[in-house]
């Protein structure tokens, strides 16, 4: 008998018992009611999940995950694809914005390589799951096998075991891989029955013409893989190796109760697929920020996210979640040692 | 001869060089250019302000100026007055938000007691500035003289010297007052030329009918107070001891090179106070969060100002400007820390 896939683990629930207790103790806190704001749900949030009465954000996993596209003979990026894997060799190096955040944070960083056409300059450092030099032109066939889908999910999954082997309280999934806003937005037109206009935008860049040809291509994709929703197969036909990963990983987080911080455009799109598949992951996800792309909102929408930050950001990588890290840790400062009007002496409203 | 009044003082210009410089790092690093958003902006901002090529906010000097208000006669806030000197002792305790802020940013935070109605159960560790034990009933007579107008001014301007003297690279000032979104409400429409409904919110609290009635309230001392726009005149007849030393430490912290950091609705009133005053304050002033107080939008496009944050917070203190500085030194840490692309052997845009 197989193994069950990754994606399949059970998900714990949330604790509703550390859940009332750290809103009753907000109440009690030196401050009017909720004048706090999203600082006091992310902490009420974060006990809940992560079982505790003290919520905390110190210990945080960054995984990136990197692969190349097919799609990109189609010219839909404004780099060329070999930025891939130099990129790859940039984060490890500690050049990458999400390098220098993840020093800034004293996160642990790590970077999985799922497959690209040029290889990485250096794979010292790099965590080898490749799968493939890239996927298949989507615009034409399938972007994966079932088989590559499910290696995919797995490299994801074991990627939430290191995590919680390093005791993560929080996790966070990057991507990089030139191509990859069109195939995460061919994913969330396939899986939102939603026209390629409406999710398809500039990416690391396109201008108004390039955005219209990439709108075109991600039309011919949705129009050879036709009407099916069902998220695996809407994955394999139109997604990416890292997109998959992503998918894997947030379940795989979850099921170990581990807390995600998502990022932007395209982590947001494997969080839909992710949650399509799995409906009780959705409780695991925080949203760290709205990012530029404009189809952002859309998928924000479909999820019924409320990002922490708006900050204009469009780079991916996972940096967006990193900058949201400071903000989810001052609301867990401010939790935990704030007074309480009965123990500083101070009168409540009257 | 008298001496100038300390808001008189020349502010410097922002350093163009330094800008310059810090915009062309900025198309250089391993990203596509603009993809870090707003962070882009402040690291550049700072740098010009800073005068360098390495911005930081690494030192920051936090001022939490405390005052009562004799406008609470009409009952215009959900807490008792006495709260304002409890929470005084509840700053220098270390279990109000700002005070947790400070030691998670690992900022110098000092409380200024302007003067309150009840003394507070501790003045260890307060920096006296006492002008009276609160101001005189706005609606119904000026909330002070224009001696008392000059002391608060100065007394700001005292704190920031000291974050000058600390080599501060940020300036925060935060404030407590029971009863100052009704000052800072009447002394924004004197000057914004709007009806208090406009501007007038829930504060600490109130319900509709509270906010009804403080509309009122604010209405009368508009009517009292007549169309004189002219800023100190504004500040002496609707405002706060605590709101004029803001305005006084906005311009002081300005005139010394240091830039500020916005918080929320009372701050930004002070903030348009002092900008009427000065014009040239503007460029030195970053701003924070949106606060949940309504008017706070109407004040912030009359300055022009994005803030960087908007988390729901009202808490005033200054807490939603330390929530922000985390983001700002994200922003300095990938401004000086990203390598280029011709330093990562990372191709650029076709």
């Amino acid at each position: 008998m197989p193994q069950p896939s990754p994606w399949q683990t059970a998900i714990p629930s949330p604790s509703q018992t550390h859940r009332e207790t750290a809103l009753s103790r907000q109440g009690q806190l030196t401050k009017p009611a909720g004048s706090l704001g999203r600082l006091e749900a992310l902490a009420v949030d974060l006990a809940a999940l992560q079982n505790t009465d003290t919520p905390g954000a110190d210990r945080i996993s960054i995984a990136v995950f990197a692969a190349d596209h097919g799609v990109c003979v189609e010219e839909v990026s404004a780099f060329p694809q070999a930025v891939t894997g130099q990129m790859i060799a940039n984060f490890v190096a500690g050049g990458a914005a999400i390098s220098v955040m993840a020093r800034h944070l004293q996160a642990r960083l790590e970077v999985i390589n799922l497959g690209t056409a040029t290889p990485p300059p250096t794979s010292d450092g790099v965590v080898d799951e490749a799968i493939a030099a890239g996927t298949a032109n989507l615009a034409r066939q399938a972007a994966m096998s079932t088989a590559q889908l499910e290696q995919a999910l797995a490299a994801g999954d074991r990627a939430a075991q290191r995590a919680a082997d390093q005791q993560a309280q929080l996790f966070i999934g990057g991507e990089m891989g030139i191509g990859n806003t069109t195939s995460a937005s061919a994913v969330a037109c396939a899986l939102l029955a939603e026209p390629a206009l409406a999710l398809a935008g500039p990416g690391t860049g396109l201008d108004a013409e390039g955005v219209s040809h990439k709108v075109t291509v991600i039309e011919r994709a949705l129009a050879r893989h036709g009407d099916n929703r069902e998220p695996l197969v809407v994955l394999a036909s139109l997604g990416g190796f890292e997109i998959a990963a992503l998918a894997g990983a947030l379940i795989g987080s979850a099921a170990r109760g581990i807390p995600v911080l998502v990022d932007g455009f395209i982590v947001t799109v494997a969080a839909l697929a992710a949650v399509r598949l799995r409906p009780d992951l959705r409780d695991w996800l925080l949203f760290a920020h709205h990012s530029r792309e404009p189809g952002h909102t859309r998928l924000l929408e479909a999820l019924n996210a409320e990002p922490v930050l708006n900050l204009s950001m469009r780079l991916g990588e996972g940096s967006g979640a990193a900058v949201a890290v400071p903000v989810i840790r001052s609301a867990c400062a401010l939790h935990n040692g704030m007074a309480t009007f009965a123990d500083a002496g101070v009168n409540n409203a009257e």
